[in-house]
């Protein structure tokens, strides 16, 4: 079964074609600069070279248009037709409080997702035109949305309401929802495969730390809390979203700075995390990079932004007493070797401890880096969003 | 050497007359509604009934005058001339950055606090008018301000700093102070005193949990991280009070909500928290009987309250490797067993276990509540901000 898994922004599209037999990719790319005279197709097929298409496209439906055609062209094409596609997963941000797993979108779907615009303003609009664009190209699939909240929630009410005044939540649906649900889910079934265990009975702790970044405390299977709250704003320092803060500083900053709530917002998503602290990047290699050149604020931004990921690895050994392993996943959690060393450091007392040599190591598989006699295991899971939202779509075929 | 303690709110003057060489009390009191025709004083004097006057007082200047009488009267009074008083130790909410310790109160000091004013600005002005009018009624008497803030100022700077832009720290001072310092400093100078152990060899966790409520991790001595920040609002939820929310909420909420400022910091600081969840009342005994009556909304305030102190003592836990004790203080870590309890309950993995018996018991002296194989000693220890300030008055002299 071919399935199409499509990830839209604003003005671009994410996609990748899988074979679910043997879970392979036959496809894969990003359309960008939707609506610009100039848009960019880049795809990419196994062992075959990376093309760059330029030129315009003037919406999504063009895009996926597009993309269809570079999949079943007769000279390089990788499936016959478009009807080999049997189902597509939309990765959909935001489901709200109506979505506590992956759905084939039907009006009533469509509708909810819609409902839940005001919460996900960036996001679930360019979702639904994905959703539209690729509903009109390939009305035969099944066209499934695959939540980032949906995992969490399981989470239970002390864990996911606000100290707040409940007519929030009545009126306005003020509640933590949480993110990255599709990758929290996929690397906690991994670690289950790979210490050889079923889900159910593990405690895991997993921290997708990439720009965004999030941890989630999973007790048997299910999401019992994680650091993202109403918005992805909430929880760790990121790179450039400054996670926890006193929030009354929000109304302080803004009668200071005299700002627009647009401003504020924008300040805190996109000017705060190791991009505010720096002062010059919000991208985890090159603040490393300075900080091993001496650059003291990029030490500063280092050095909060582990202190942070620390804390909050303690506050979930807390809740379930204990964890059998704590899970590092996305570009910083497979890669920055130094920042999960940073973060397991003097740890002892909860029961992690890092073998450093292999810690250290570069490479690209699942993989265990805590010394024997840790407690908790630490591993190293690459997340496939992807993937997983394939497989979410096949088993709702 | 006696020494007189004052406390001044907008509208209040809390006071406590100490004899410093054997630490008693000699008369202690409340003036309230200060400005108000019928002002209010409340006057005790060891072993003597209370006695409550009432009268207009037209400012602080007044009310600290008719404390004074009160004191020196020849008929029931517990000094003989107000010139006894060798010094004012007087509580001042936030000393910025300015104040790492106790200071007597020179022009330069009271400087500093006016331009502090800003951070505190309900706090800090009605500290000042007292200062002023004690200094003008007791002008022999050396003059002393202690600073709520003073004892966090030993935070390294990556737990001070907030990841925001840096600008706002430059500009606005923007940063964690933390607040709760005296009685923190209190109950962990007790601490060492019941474990028998130098302060400088012990790593604690002091819970001060009142109406506010605040952790401080303390690390030789020292305040190394605490719960509050910028203001009294963030870390753990309080009485009436948020602590930690996605800081993307607040806009969010003006908006929605058409709010001023104004109005979203009052809904923050004074309408959420026990108050806001339970939604009637932001009093922990209140909270706590309803919950027992079996009303809802009291058993997920309650359950919110606790799961978040959990989880901070969990965080505090990690950054120093552990912990000797973990201390419970002021009113609702003192008097609420219950809480202490779930607080406490399934932390074994992080070397927390309780001795219930021993927990459940009402008593108020100073004493260990864990079981003999806790890892982590727990105490309770009644705090006492007026004692400390004594202290730190007498010090000064």
């Amino acid at each position: 079964m071919k399935v199409l898994v499509i990830n839209c922004g604003s003005s671009s599209i994410k996609y990748q074609l899988f074979e679910m037999e043997d879970e392979t990719v036959l496809a894969s790319g990003l359309v960008e600069k939707i609506g610009a005279e100039a848009a960019i197709i880049t795809h990419e097929v196994a062992d075959r070279e990376e093309e760059v298409i330029t030129g315009e496209i003037l919406d999504h439906r063009e895009g996926i248009n597009r993309v269809l055609r570079l999949l079943v062209r007769p000279d390089g094409g990788v499936i016959k037709d478009e009807k080999e596609v049997a189902a597509v997963g939309h990765r959909v941000v935001h489901g709200g409080e109506y979505f506590a797993e992956s759905a084939i979108i039907t009006r009533e779907v469509r509708t909810a997702i819609r409902k839940t615009i005001d919460l996900a303003p960036l996001h679930n609009p360019p979702n639904l035109l994905g959703i539209d664009a690729a509903q009109a190209q390939l009305p035969s699939a099944v066209h499934v949305a695959v939540f980032d909240t949906a995992f969490h929630q399981s989470m239970p009410e002390y864990a996911y309401m606000y100290p707040l005044p409940r007519i929030l939540y009545q009126k306005h649906r003020v509640r933590r929802y949480g993110f990255h649900g599709t990758s929290h889910q996929y690397v906690a079934q991994r670690a289950a495969v790979f210490l050889g265990k079923p889900l159910e009975e593990l405690r895991l702790i997993s921290c997708h730390i990439g720009n965004g970044a999030s941890l989630t405390a999973i007790q048997h299977g299910k999401s019992v809390d994680t650091s993202m709250g109403m918005t992805p704003l909430e929880g760790l320092m990121m790179g450039t979203r400054c996670g926890d803060i006193d929030p009354a500083i929000v109304p302080y900053v803004i009668a200071k700075e005299e700002l627009t709530l647009a401003e504020v917002k924008s300040m805190m998503n996109k000017h705060s995390g190791l991009m505010g602290v720096s002062g010059f990047s919000g991208d985890m290699r090159e603040v490393t990079e300075a900080m091993f050149d001496g650059n003291k604020q990029a030490k500063l931004a280092i050095d909060m932004y582990v202190y942070r990921l620390k804390k909050m690895i303690g506050s979930y050994l807390a809740i379930m007493n204990g964890a059998d392993a704590l899970i590092f996943t996305a570009g910083v959690g497979e890669n920055a070797s130094s920042i999960r060393q940073k973060a397991c450091e003097d740890m002892s007392f909860l029961g992690i401890s890092l073998d450093l040599e292999e810690n250290a190591k570069r490479c690209k598989k699942e993989r265990v880096v805590s010394a024997a006699d840790s407690k908790v295991k630490v591993l190293v899971l690459p997340t496939n969003e992807e993937l997983m939202i394939a497989r979410e779509a096949k088993e709702l075929v």
